[in-house]
Protein backbone atom coordinates (compact mmCIF):
# COMPACT_ATOMS: atom_id res chain seq x y z
CA UNK A 1 0.00 0.00 0.00
CA UNK A 2 1.42 3.70 -1.37
CA UNK A 3 1.86 6.10 1.86
CA UNK A 4 -0.74 8.09 0.43
CA UNK A 5 -3.38 5.31 0.50
CA UNK A 6 -1.95 4.28 4.31
CA UNK A 7 -2.76 8.30 5.30
CA UNK A 8 -5.92 8.31 3.71
CA UNK A 9 -6.78 5.09 5.88
CA UNK A 10 -5.06 6.10 8.79
CA UNK A 11 -8.24 8.81 9.08
CA UNK A 12 -10.83 6.79 7.35
CA UNK A 13 -10.79 4.07 10.09
CA UNK A 14 -10.86 6.20 12.48
CA UNK A 15 -13.31 7.88 11.48
CA UNK A 16 -15.27 4.41 11.27
CA UNK A 17 -14.20 3.82 14.27
CA UNK A 18 -12.90 -0.16 12.87
CA UNK A 19 -10.97 -0.54 15.31
CA UNK A 20 -8.93 -3.74 14.08
CA UNK A 21 -8.77 -2.01 10.45
CA UNK A 22 -7.06 1.15 12.22
CA UNK A 23 -4.40 -1.33 14.32
CA UNK A 24 -3.35 -3.27 11.59
CA UNK A 25 -2.12 0.23 10.20
CA UNK A 26 0.14 0.99 12.88
CA UNK A 27 3.67 -0.54 14.09
CA UNK A 28 3.79 -2.11 17.30
CA UNK A 29 6.16 1.20 18.46
CA UNK A 30 4.59 3.55 16.82
CA UNK A 31 4.98 7.17 18.85
CA UNK A 32 1.88 9.59 18.73
CA UNK A 33 2.60 12.91 19.61
CA UNK A 34 1.02 15.98 19.89
CA UNK A 35 3.49 19.39 20.41
CA UNK A 36 0.74 21.68 21.18
CA UNK A 37 0.03 19.93 25.07
CA UNK A 38 3.42 18.48 24.56
CA UNK A 39 2.09 14.95 25.40
CA UNK A 40 3.25 11.57 24.07
CA UNK A 41 1.83 8.51 23.57
CA UNK A 42 4.05 5.27 23.36
CA UNK A 43 2.63 2.04 21.76
CA UNK A 44 -0.04 0.41 18.87
CA UNK A 45 -2.04 -0.38 22.35
CA UNK A 46 -2.27 2.31 24.11
CA UNK A 47 -2.40 4.62 21.10
CA UNK A 48 -5.66 2.45 20.19
CA UNK A 49 -7.17 2.79 23.79
CA UNK A 50 -6.29 7.00 23.49
CA UNK A 51 -8.34 6.93 20.77
CA UNK A 52 -11.25 4.50 22.04
CA UNK A 53 -11.41 6.87 24.91
CA UNK A 54 -11.15 10.04 23.08
CA UNK A 55 -14.77 11.31 24.29
CA UNK A 56 -17.49 12.99 21.86
CA UNK A 57 -19.30 11.74 19.02
CA UNK A 58 -16.02 13.13 16.81
CA UNK A 59 -15.98 12.88 13.14
CA UNK A 60 -13.04 13.45 10.99
CA UNK A 61 -13.49 14.12 7.07
CA UNK A 62 -10.11 13.76 4.76
CA UNK A 63 -9.55 17.52 3.20
CA UNK A 64 -6.13 16.93 1.35
CA UNK A 65 -4.09 14.00 1.90
CA UNK A 66 0.15 14.84 0.64
CA UNK A 67 2.77 11.99 0.94
CA UNK A 68 5.89 11.88 -0.39
CA UNK A 69 8.09 8.34 0.48
CA UNK A 70 8.01 7.49 3.87
CA UNK A 71 6.18 11.16 4.99
CA UNK A 72 2.28 11.38 4.63
CA UNK A 73 0.07 14.33 5.23
CA UNK A 74 -3.33 14.74 5.75
CA UNK A 75 -5.21 17.88 6.28
CA UNK A 76 -8.86 17.70 7.67
CA UNK A 77 -11.72 18.64 9.16
CA UNK A 78 -13.09 17.28 12.12
CA UNK A 79 -16.83 17.66 13.85
CA UNK A 80 -18.17 17.36 17.03
CA UNK A 81 -21.94 17.97 17.13
CA UNK A 82 -21.87 22.12 16.10
CA UNK A 83 -18.52 22.70 16.58
CA UNK A 84 -15.78 22.21 13.73
CA UNK A 85 -12.72 23.18 12.83
CA UNK A 86 -9.24 21.73 10.83
CA UNK A 87 -6.23 19.98 12.28
CA UNK A 88 -3.31 18.36 10.22
CA UNK A 89 -1.58 15.08 10.91
CA UNK A 90 1.89 14.31 9.68
CA UNK A 91 2.77 10.02 9.27
CA UNK A 92 5.87 8.44 9.33
CA UNK A 93 5.95 4.50 7.50
CA UNK A 94 8.31 2.14 7.49
CA UNK A 95 9.74 0.26 4.44
CA UNK A 96 6.72 -2.27 5.39
CA UNK A 97 4.00 0.67 5.28
CA UNK A 98 3.46 0.70 9.48
CA UNK A 99 2.89 4.03 10.66
CA UNK A 100 5.82 4.80 13.05
CA UNK A 101 5.30 7.70 14.51
CA UNK A 102 2.19 10.61 14.11
CA UNK A 103 2.55 14.29 15.08
CA UNK A 104 -1.39 15.91 15.34
CA UNK A 105 -1.79 19.35 15.36
CA UNK A 106 -5.38 20.95 16.40
CA UNK A 107 -4.79 24.62 15.30
CA UNK A 108 -7.78 26.29 17.16
CA UNK A 109 -9.77 29.52 16.16
CA UNK A 110 -8.65 32.37 17.35
CA UNK A 111 -9.76 36.84 16.77
CA UNK A 112 -7.03 38.22 13.73
CA UNK A 113 -4.57 40.66 15.63
CA UNK A 114 -5.32 44.18 14.93
CA UNK A 115 -3.24 45.71 11.89
CA UNK A 116 -3.45 44.05 8.57
CA UNK A 117 -7.35 44.80 8.34
CA UNK A 118 -5.86 47.13 4.92
CA UNK A 119 -4.31 43.48 3.34
CA UNK A 120 -7.04 40.81 4.19
CA UNK A 121 -11.11 40.12 3.86
CA UNK A 122 -12.45 37.86 6.40
CA UNK A 123 -14.72 34.57 5.70
CA UNK B 1 11.77 23.14 -10.12
CA UNK B 2 10.35 20.11 -7.89
CA UNK B 3 7.28 20.77 -6.13
CA UNK B 4 9.13 19.66 -3.06
CA UNK B 5 11.63 22.37 -3.79
CA UNK B 6 9.64 25.03 -4.20
CA UNK B 7 8.18 24.39 -0.46
CA UNK B 8 11.66 24.33 0.76
CA UNK B 9 12.69 27.23 -0.92
CA UNK B 10 9.43 29.26 0.12
CA UNK B 11 9.84 29.42 3.54
CA UNK B 12 13.46 29.74 3.00
CA UNK B 13 13.17 32.91 1.17
CA UNK B 14 10.99 34.16 3.53
CA UNK B 15 13.49 33.63 6.56
CA UNK B 16 15.74 35.02 4.85
CA UNK B 17 13.59 38.52 3.86
CA UNK B 18 14.50 38.27 0.00
CA UNK B 19 11.51 39.22 -1.57
CA UNK B 20 12.08 39.16 -4.92
CA UNK B 21 13.17 35.65 -4.71
CA UNK B 22 10.27 34.65 -2.76
CA UNK B 23 7.65 36.83 -4.98
CA UNK B 24 9.25 35.10 -7.84
CA UNK B 25 8.02 31.61 -6.59
CA UNK B 26 3.95 33.19 -6.66
CA UNK B 27 2.01 32.92 -9.00
CA UNK B 28 0.07 37.28 -9.06
CA UNK B 29 -3.17 35.49 -8.32
CA UNK B 30 -1.94 33.75 -5.13
CA UNK B 31 -4.79 33.59 -2.43
CA UNK B 32 -3.25 33.21 0.88
CA UNK B 33 -5.63 31.69 3.61
CA UNK B 34 -5.71 31.25 7.57
CA UNK B 35 -9.01 29.44 8.70
CA UNK B 36 -7.83 29.48 12.18
CA UNK B 37 -8.80 33.49 11.53
CA UNK B 38 -10.86 33.45 8.59
CA UNK B 39 -8.81 35.83 7.04
CA UNK B 40 -7.71 35.65 3.56
CA UNK B 41 -4.73 37.73 1.53
CA UNK B 42 -5.16 38.01 -2.30
CA UNK B 43 -2.90 38.56 -4.87
CA UNK B 44 1.17 38.39 -4.90
CA UNK B 45 1.46 41.89 -4.15
CA UNK B 46 -0.84 41.89 -1.50
CA UNK B 47 0.26 38.81 0.23
CA UNK B 48 4.28 40.44 -0.25
CA UNK B 49 3.08 43.75 1.88
CA UNK B 50 1.54 41.09 4.14
CA UNK B 51 4.24 39.40 4.76
CA UNK B 52 6.70 42.29 4.77
CA UNK B 53 5.17 43.96 7.20
CA UNK B 54 4.48 41.24 9.81
CA UNK B 55 5.61 42.39 13.12
CA UNK B 56 8.37 41.04 14.90
CA UNK B 57 12.07 39.42 14.65
CA UNK B 58 10.12 36.28 13.58
CA UNK B 59 12.73 33.42 12.24
CA UNK B 60 11.05 30.16 10.73
CA UNK B 61 13.27 26.90 10.27
CA UNK B 62 12.03 23.85 8.07
CA UNK B 63 11.28 20.57 10.14
CA UNK B 64 9.85 18.53 7.00
CA UNK B 65 8.67 18.86 3.65
CA UNK B 66 6.90 16.73 1.69
CA UNK B 67 5.12 16.85 -1.35
CA UNK B 68 3.10 14.86 -4.03
CA UNK B 69 2.09 16.28 -7.33
CA UNK B 70 1.31 19.86 -7.24
CA UNK B 71 0.58 19.96 -3.43
CA UNK B 72 3.14 20.50 -0.89
CA UNK B 73 3.50 20.81 2.60
CA UNK B 74 5.82 22.15 4.92
CA UNK B 75 6.06 21.72 8.79
CA UNK B 76 7.94 24.66 10.53
CA UNK B 77 9.29 25.99 13.87
CA UNK B 78 8.70 29.62 14.20
CA UNK B 79 10.45 31.75 16.82
CA UNK B 80 10.72 35.17 18.25
CA UNK B 81 12.64 36.15 20.79
CA UNK B 82 12.36 33.74 23.69
CA UNK B 83 8.88 32.54 22.45
CA UNK B 84 8.75 29.61 19.71
CA UNK B 85 6.30 26.61 18.18
CA UNK B 86 5.32 24.86 15.26
CA UNK B 87 3.29 26.03 12.18
CA UNK B 88 2.56 23.70 9.25
CA UNK B 89 1.67 25.37 6.02
CA UNK B 90 -0.05 23.82 2.36
CA UNK B 91 1.11 24.75 -0.86
CA UNK B 92 -0.24 24.29 -3.93
CA UNK B 93 1.47 25.16 -7.05
CA UNK B 94 0.73 25.05 -10.89
CA UNK B 95 2.12 23.04 -13.34
CA UNK B 96 4.64 25.93 -14.02
CA UNK B 97 5.69 25.87 -10.38
CA UNK B 98 4.15 28.83 -9.04
CA UNK B 99 2.39 29.21 -5.88
CA UNK B 100 -1.44 29.38 -6.39
CA UNK B 101 -2.82 28.50 -2.86
CA UNK B 102 -1.26 29.11 0.72
CA UNK B 103 -3.23 27.49 3.91
CA UNK B 104 -1.23 28.34 6.78
CA UNK B 105 -1.77 27.36 10.72
CA UNK B 106 -0.04 28.85 13.06
CA UNK B 107 -1.31 26.05 16.49
CA UNK B 108 -1.28 27.32 20.03
CA UNK B 109 0.04 25.71 22.92
CA UNK B 110 -2.66 24.36 25.72
CA UNK B 111 -3.01 22.44 28.85
CA UNK B 112 -4.35 18.63 28.07
CA UNK B 113 -8.34 18.05 29.10
CA UNK B 114 -7.94 15.67 32.00
CA UNK B 115 -8.49 12.05 31.86
CA UNK B 116 -6.12 10.80 29.52
CA UNK B 117 -3.05 10.76 32.00
CA UNK B 118 -3.03 7.26 32.45
CA UNK B 119 -1.98 7.39 28.44
CA UNK B 120 0.18 9.79 27.76
CA UNK B 121 3.71 11.14 28.88
CA UNK B 122 4.42 14.87 29.11
CA UNK B 123 7.64 16.85 26.77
Amino acid sequence: MSTHDVVRDYVERLEARDWPAFAALLDPDVVYEMPQTRERVRGRERYLQFNQEYPGEWHLEVLRVVAEDLHGVCWLRWRVGEEAGDAVVLLTVDDDGLVTEVVDFWPESYEPPPGRDHLVERW
